[in-house]
C-alpha cells in the first residue's frame, strides 16, 4: 500500500480501443484492402496513405465515437487492483476532441466506476503532468515525462525501444502487485 | 523571452468571474438579504448558511451555467502578453462538473483564442500538476503545488496568508511582464 506513488494512466489504446475502433469504422466505411497485418509497426500516416489519412484522422470527432468504444482485456481488474494499492491518475488527452470530453467522463463512469472524478485529466500536451510512472502508448507523451515511462504496445509504437514495454494488462499487474 | 517557464492559470475566478455570478443568480431567484459586504472573507459554507447552501452549491451544476460566465478585467489582454512570454497552461477542476467541460472549453477559445487545445488542463486534484508558479484562489490547489504559489484574490480567500497574493491582473502582468 503506498498512495504516495502516483501513477498516470492514459485512456486511448491502454484503457479503450481507440485505434482499432478507427480501423474497424475505417474498413467498412471506405474501399480498401488492408488487412490485420498492414497496420503492425506503421504510424497513422503510413498505415492510412494519401486521402485516407484525412478520413481516418476524422473518425474520432464524429459526436457519437467516444460512446462504444470497447475496454481492453483486463484493464477494469487490474486498474481496480492498482487504485486500491496507488494514486491512479488517468490522463487523457481530449482536449483535440471537444466532443469526447463528456462522453469519455461517461465511459469511465461505466466501465471505471471506482475511478473519482479527482482522478481524472483531460488536457493536450501532458509535459504539464507529474506523477511518479506514466502509461501510454505515445512516445511523444512518453519523452517528455519526467518519472519513469512505460510504453503500451500499440500497432503504431512496436518498434520503438527506448521506454519499458508493457504488452498488455497483465504485464502492468506483474509490474506493480 | 522564456517558454521554458510554465505557468499554471486557474480558470474559475482568475479568468471568469464564477464566484460573482452564482452570487448574483442565487440572489435573483431566493429570499435573501446578503448585501456585498456579507460575502467578504466567508468560505461558501459560511457565505450561505443551512439550505442555502445546497441552492448555491447546485447553480454551477446547470447546464447552461457556463456559457455566459463574464471574463475578469484585464486577464485577455495580460493572458496574450504572458503566453507570448512563457508557456502558459490553464488548468481548471472542472471534472466536478461534467456539463461544463464543452462550455468551458467554448468559452476559452471565445475570449481568449489564442490559447491552444495543447495548453488546456480539465481536472480534479490539482496535485497531478508540474509547473513552476500555479495562480489559483483556492488554498486546497496551492498547499499541494510543488513550484511557487500565487493566490488571486477572491471574496472567500481574503484570510489567507500563506501565499504571496495577487489582488488582479495587473499584479500579474507587474510580477511577470
Amino acid at each position: 500500500m503506498d498512495k504516495d506513488i502516483k501513477i498516470a494512466v492514459d485512456m486511448d489504446d491502454v484503457l479503450a480501443a481507440t485505434y482499432s475502433q478507427v480501423i474497424r469504422i475505417f474498413r467498412e466505411e471506405n474501399e480498401n484492402d488492408y488487412t490485420d497485418e498492414w497496420f503492425e509497426g506503421k504510424s497513422y500516416k503510413e498505415a492510412f496513405p494519401g486521402h485516407h489519412l484525412e478520413i481516418a484522422i476524422s473518425i474520432p470527432h464524429r459526436k457519437d465515437f467516444f460512446d462504444h468504444l470497447p475496454v481492453m482485456e483486463n484493464s477494469p481488474e487490474v486498474m481496480k487492483a492498482l487504485c486500491d494499492k496507488y494514486d491512479v491518475f488517468i490522463v487523457s488527452a481530449a482536449m483535440e476532441y471537444p466532443y469526447s470530453l463528456k462522453p469519455k467522463l461517461d465511459w469511465l463512469k461505466i466501465h471505471f466506476p471506482f475511478i473519482h472524478w479527482k482522478n481524472i485529466v483531460m488536457c493536450g500536451d501532458k509535459s504539464i503532468i507529474k506523477a511518479d510512472y506514466l502509461i501510454d502508448d505515445h512516445s511523444y507523451n512518453l519523452e517528455t515525462f519526467n518519472g519513469q515511462p512505460l510504453i503500451y504496445s500499440a500497432l503504431h509504437n512496436l518498434k520503438e525501444t527506448r521506454f519499458e514495454r508493457m504488452n498488455n494488462w497483465e504485464d502492468i499487474a506483474s509490474k506493480f502487485l
